[in-house]
């Protein structure tokens, strides 16, 4: 049976905008593993309860089941060691939680306060209600002010991605030639505000927005072909 | 002949307090080769003008010059592959580079601004002018005034190295259960901070100061040892 992946999906079914999902999507592509997603939202904690918690993504192996993003990428990697490494190496499998906790910290984290409410208005009708008050309460204000002021704002994010935009002035990924999971982690982040949001949140012409294109191309166009806006 | 690595000296000849420099010393130790350490201070261009450039570490080895911490760490691995890696395979030098993007845009210029005052004060005398010149007309700011209200910054400081706190709570190293260059990168700017302020950059019971403790205490307290203040 194939890998069965429970996705985050918006009001329309194809809309699938989840960053840790996106990551286990390409994780799964990498590896070259057949999978199919079920669409899933927000209040739909019924349908994971299997998984013992209340989170996307889940995956379902041959009767096993894991879930976070990292677990699923390390359950991928141990599972499958003759498909091409996620991590290439023990080391890379080290380093790739530090680019997960940057991507989660500086990307995510910026990249909420520019798409917050874009989010809210494309999910499903029985999600926004519990979206908008767990996100209201987590940043202590209302959607709409966390957005506002963007186009001045998102300068600062620009700067806060020098790290890896000087990375990218010398490799073409993260993973060095070719992208491995540490260029799927940060990415997740990008496909999230380009699934959910018209906002620009790269300049045309910054290095990260041409390796964001590649990953965008990368397996026959699995994230560029996804729902969602121009870039 | 011994390696020999021309290293950044302060006005005692024994504080040597450049980040960079210690990356490559701690290179070395992690690759268990014997090595020399030649004092350089910054006007002393001529000594390293055999290297075709101006700045420190200059690394000598057997009649080889290389220059820039990051080509040093990769020389070593190359020219030494049967001693401990330095990176873990080929993705963990991929990803080194982005952990010593984030060393230099988020660590270094951070500590900067709370320490260059200091950095001035344990220079050499015919240093000193060179330093304040070129490092005022960098920030656009007196280097007194760069540093000033510290204990009120150093806060977002610390809140800037989440990426690497999260990281240091789920293992013991960037580079895992062990210490690889990743570390060795992300470490030479508390070591240079450790080595020419007495200023406190890290919070007693932040993980990141542990992690620093583990770093100090390794290669029989190779960085310990080095003359700095307490921290």
């Amino acid at each position: 049976m194939a890998i069965e992946l429970y996705d985050l999906a918006g009001a329309e079914e194809d809309r699938r905008f989840s960053p840790f999902c996106w990551r286990s999507k390409l994780a799964l592509a990498h590896k070259g593993l057949a999978y199919r997603t079920i669409p899933w939202r927000f209040t739909e904690k019924d349908a994971i309860a299997f998984s013992g918690q209340g989170r996307v993504p889940v995956l379902v192996d041959d009767g096993r089941t894991v879930f976070d993003s990292w677990t699923i990428a390390s359950y991928l990697e141990d599972t499958y060691p003759d498909r091409p490494s996620l991590f290439g190496g023990p080391g890379g499998r080290a380093m790739a939680r530090f680019v997960a906790n940057w991507s989660d910290t500086v990307v995510h984290a910026g990249i909420a306060r520019l798409i917050i409410a874009d989010v809210h208005d494309h999910l499903y009708a029985k999600d926004q209600a519990y979206f908008r008050k767990s996100r209201e309460e987590r940043f202590g204000a209302s959607l709409a002010s966390v957005q506002a002021d963007r186009d001045r704002r998102v300068v600062d994010f620009r700067q806060s991605l020098a790290p890896l935009r000087l990375t990218l002035q010398a490799q073409p990924f993260l993973g060095g030639t070719a992208p491995n999971y540490a260029d799927y982690v940060a990415f997740g982040g990008f496909q999230w505000a380009r699934c959910i949001s018209p906002f620009q949140v790269l300049a045309a012409d910054d290095p990260v927005a041409a390796w964001r294109g590649r990953l965008l191309a990368a397996f026959d166009g699995l994230a560029g072909k996804a729902k969602g806006y121009a870039v």
